[in-house]
């Protein structure tokens, strides 16, 4: 059973990182004298391969970045917490309420909204909510959302036991403690963190003033927005007049499409100058289509009246695609695009509890004739970068990864969201490495709307970098010094380039 | 070359199992003296990891289960075997003959289905067949088949050699000498196997008095019938009209959609009176659909009469799967679904040699779609169970575990048909279980209609989750305790929840 | 850094893999004294698996057939380049010009089509384009296209090192040296890379007179035409009605479609005179179709004339693949099919520079359904082969290997284009070898256009052969004897049978 700590003031002293060297030793020691035994904490080995000489190979080369600082160039923290900076309220806020993967598995596992503390007419205690996580814990093994949870227990709490039962109110209390502590809200964290830059997802519309308080708020590193027009291109969005309307009352455009267009572009300039590197794009599939002008000027038209038929739907979002490289390669904001998910798939849940409530759900995606119209008009202009995320991983060796080895435009993007797991990201490497190098990727995206699972994330990306660059050495494919070289570029240099920070 | 052995009697007074631990330590000797030599005898490391300590851990999970009792959920053994419980006839008859996985790959290789004792019109000697196998022995290493051959070979027969033209009639002549033993009789074998659960699948017509007799037959465990309704469900299926008809005459329902359902619910009653806990569907894909009782009963007469055309076939069938999800939610009933396989793709040996002969063919399926219309009406039903298998492996980590991953009713079906083998069922875990944890799917399914194979399927199995397991205990993403709850739960507890055992 | 070899004379005298035993000597004794460090050099245990005694058990397999000639049945080598025995012209020429897998990673990576010195109107001395690969070298890491070169370096230049931009031009003085050498022309390569079959791919109207001069040319192996009729078959082709007209032509056939059929018969026997083993198909999609003679007239008529619409092209194309089996039925010329590549997606490249300039991208293909009618009518034929490859690899446990294990006719060819590489070999391995064993595969196939990586795209499918059966021996799925077996039969008996060599 998991033995409370006494003195948990300690626990503030330690860097995130700097017991990670000491338990290489214990193990290393452990090895050689046979006695080791895996427990629940997270030693040096974690996610290492287990075969030894590979293995040391890995920690060499994991130990180069290991404490590198932060650089997370897409993801979904609200600013507003940075700048508000008030302490975490409970446990189960933290890290279970808004954290869709972790409540749709104790969903799946038979518990209800309210019960998850979901339920705005049912409240529940948040010691409650956590005694649901410890009751489920074995629910949660193996998955992505348990190692993270179980990285950030032992990283940040000193908890390196399984929950249960009966460690429930014990665990509660621990982690209640330390959210009472003033170098455990927010800034306090960023920096403890080693976040160098952090970007945010923002509505067209935000004036941005979050981003600029926060540039005078003494954090070690930069918060960056991120322009995310989908609701503002999609005619099918329920809001889209609406939204087109206060977008070009906003700008004072006129209602044509080429106001629309000067309208998104005053935008981008706006988010341009406080501080945004990336426009985002979540779109349903990667389709691209270029209209004439006379189409696109009758589509939007038709569009806003609610007046377009399916296949004009998708044109009209294929054509807006389009325009939005156009943009980027005419303002320099990098293109993320992440396709392929059926979102709000339980139309139930979506009517009472809204989106993001852990139904969304990946379909097959084609990238391939999908994108051809865009790349061809802008696959080889300089300084266009396009950065292609997926969640069906059978595009990454058959279509991302060649086109990425050809475009010089085209970025393959990290592991994204039920890919963005430890097995799923080695076959990610696999897949695409041998097609596309390392230097054509992304760097690791951690895409989180959970900001203490950040380090968890990028700590695990490194690992898993590691262990694969580990594998090629060991197995003659890459040298020793240029596998060190790759290990820092991809926490460096590359998202630096890739992301123009 | 394999060596006879002169006393064959001391075979049957040995348990499956029993020689396991025996050889793990002679293994363990011999990998510290540096001897070790792989020979064709299954000893307790197959299967398991070749990294030293991993496969330590995975040894320790596979002794929690290695003896447990074998639940065997779906599958398609024939109860007559064991109501009848006569001798099995031949060695060919016995591992060749009924198993297509076999005569297919020995088809490919050349044999002709006359070689292979299956054209009635050129019967062929069994042991002429067995020599077909012993000589084209080499065309199943590697194979799933191959490897489920090598361990009945070795466990039941002693026979821990390849097959060679050398050794065809030797190992056949062994074999036949163990078939005429009373204790090899399949009622003996089924004790002997430890089957605790075994069901097969029957046709909504079929009286179950073989189950009823069964029941009262001695017998260790339960056989139990399983509802399979789909050449009464598809319009496309050459019998529609007239199985419908008889289905209608013995339930004295009239002969509308209503009459067509209520018909459909009391045969389910019946099996469920006869201890069926489930119901499968074979269709094509799991399109759902649901139609208004007018449209349905319009349907349901022109499909009758043979005047549907393609889509409208195909609209009646997603509305029965619907139908049928209603039904489990109403009555209880387990609804497994097994889709995306193309039958008979040669039509030449459909029409001589009829189905099951070898040519299924996998398709590309699609879930997320095709299952919403279901999953909208019933995805969140208490109590509802649906499993979901696959053959096309794509689906895992993009479809099928993340829809396992929210809705309570959704379980992953284990890896199945052609999926069902050693690097499968590891590729499927780790698609899997970073998104859905290992309490979202079904336990193990054989699915097979080899009587003989179910142990060396389920131990298949067994070990490979040890390894599976064992890797990540080893990597730090799972604790050992939890891994030895996870490896029990799986062989247990598991499927015994989700098919309400 | 790189260290000059002063006596370049001896690499002559070494044979490409007489040094490989030394070197596994050697590292065996850096293991066990614990001294093992990886560096540029290939040694024996590159591309084996790591654990310990996997890796000596894919030791022992790999000297089965490590000295093994090369037989290559499918490739793109010019047959003119042995013909006329010069040497290569600069380093530029040999490694980088001709090889898209090179130039396109490069040009990804930023190098303009002039600085790859593919500008014809910007020409760029060979020594500067050698510069761009190894100031780019990190770009190669972990690629297929890396470890070739590195592979090609090392055995063929003794070049250990990774390439950088303070070694370039000292590399590139050492191969220019080796170059100048008379053992280093075409012919003596070929010999030294104990090449006994090498298949090259040819237009149906070529006089073939190139391979009845080698011949008599005195080489050690043979080199044999294929017949490629793609561009005679796509009404989408740009030269279709042209070709047509000379293919007409020069076989004195009228224009009508049987004349057609007997013009393509006639220049398949001309091709089977002159040595031809296979007909090679290039197909967008794997799509067959049976029209009627009159149908198929009428198609033809209006392809010469222009007149189809996109879905007439396809049946056309549909049927004329449908015709080719039924030709090789006929002649015996195994039939090859490379379908699944969106060629020249970059349009404004392959107007300036033309194709094969490294913008063919795979997309999803299916073959299930498409290849129906052809192995409905063909399948089961004595003597017909089908090699079915594929660029999207989930078709391999999905589809091909399904269709293998059953049709006596289909095998699966070995991993193409973008999957010829370490790890997707493997993955190819794992995804076929359960369903269709390994006697049901194409044996190896280079595919390549870069004479000079033959050796080591032979030598890397050898390894990681190796590799594969020695992990299943491990785990003991397969007896150390089979897999002996199997390893030489997957370079030696198994080519020759499908290949009819």
């Amino acid at each position: 059973m998991w033995q409370p700590i006494t003195n948990i003031d300690h626990l503030g002293t330690n860097s995130i990182m700097n017991k990670v060297w000491q338990s290489v030793d214990k193990r290393k020691k452990q090895e050689h004298t046979g006695l080791m035994s895996v427990t629940t904490g997270l030693d040096s080995a974690a996610l290492l391969p287990a075969d030894e000489r590979t293995r040391e190979i890995a920690v060499d080369l994991y130990r180069e970045v290991a404490e590198a600082p932060i650089i997370s160039p897409h993801g979904h923290v609200d600013p507003a917490l940075l700048r508000d900076d008030r302490p975490f309220s409970d446990p189960a806020e933290l890290l279970i309420r808004h954290d869709h993967y972790v409540t749709r598995l104790l969903f799946a596992g038979g518990a209800g909204f309210a019960e998850l503390g979901l339920d705005d007419r049912a409240p529940r205690a948040p010691r409650e909510v956590w005694r649901q996580l410890a009751s489920q814990w074995h629910r949660f093994a193996g998955t992505a959302s348990g190692y993270w949870l179980q990285h950030e227990l032992a990283d940040l709490f000193d908890i390196r036991e399984d929950l249960s039962d009966e460690n429930a109110d014990a665990t509660y209390d621990r982690i209640a403690a330390v959210l009472a502590r003033d170098d455990f809200r927010p800034r306090a964290l960023f920096d403890r963190f080693r976040i160098e830059v952090l970007a945010t997802t923002d509505d067209p519309l935000d004036d941005l003033s979050v981003h600029r308080e926060l540039r005078s708020a003494g954090l070690g590193g930069r918060v960056l927005p991120t322009f995310r027009p989908d609701a503002y291109l999609d005619p099918a969005s329920p809001s889209f007049d609406e939204r087109v309307g206060a977008l070009l009352d906003a700008t004072s455009k006129p209602g044509t499409f080429t106001g629309y267009l000067a309208a998104l572009e005053e935008r981008r300039a706006h988010f341009i100058e406080n501080g945004a590197v990336s426009a985002d794009h979540g779109v349903f599939e990667p389709f691209t289509a270029e209209l004439s002008a006379a189409d696109a000027e009758r589509l939007f038209a038709a569009a806003r009246a609610g007046e377009l038929d399916g296949e004009e739907r998708r044109l009209f979002r294929g054509h807006m695609l389009f325009q939005m490289a156009r943009m980027s390669v005419a303002d320099g904001l990098v293109m993320t695009v992440h396709p392929g998910v059926y979102r709000n798939h339980h139309t139930a849940t979506l009517e009472r509890f809204g989106p993001d409530t852990g139904h969304d759900i990946p379909v097959r995606t084609e990238y391939t004739h999908n994108l051809r119209p865009l790349l061809n008009a802008f696959g080889t202009e300089p300084g266009f970068h396009l950065v292609l995320f997926a969640v069906d991983e059978t595009v990454y060796s058959r279509e991302v990864a060649p086109l990425a080895g050809f475009y010089p435009s085209v970025y393959i993007g990290a592991p994204w969201w039920f890919l963005d797991a430890p097995d799923a990201i080695l076959r990610f490497r696999s897949a695409v490495t041998e097609t596309a190098g390392f230097y054509r990727g992304s760097g690791f995206v951690d895409d989180t709307r959970a900001f203490l699972s950040i380090p968890a994330r990028h700590d695990t990306a490194r690992r898993l970098d590691a262990a694969f660059l580990a594998r090629l050495v060991q197995e003659g494919r890459v040298t020793l010094p240029a596998a060190r070289r790759i290990a820092r570029d991809l926490v460096d240099a590359i998202p630096r380039e890739v992301f123009k920070l």
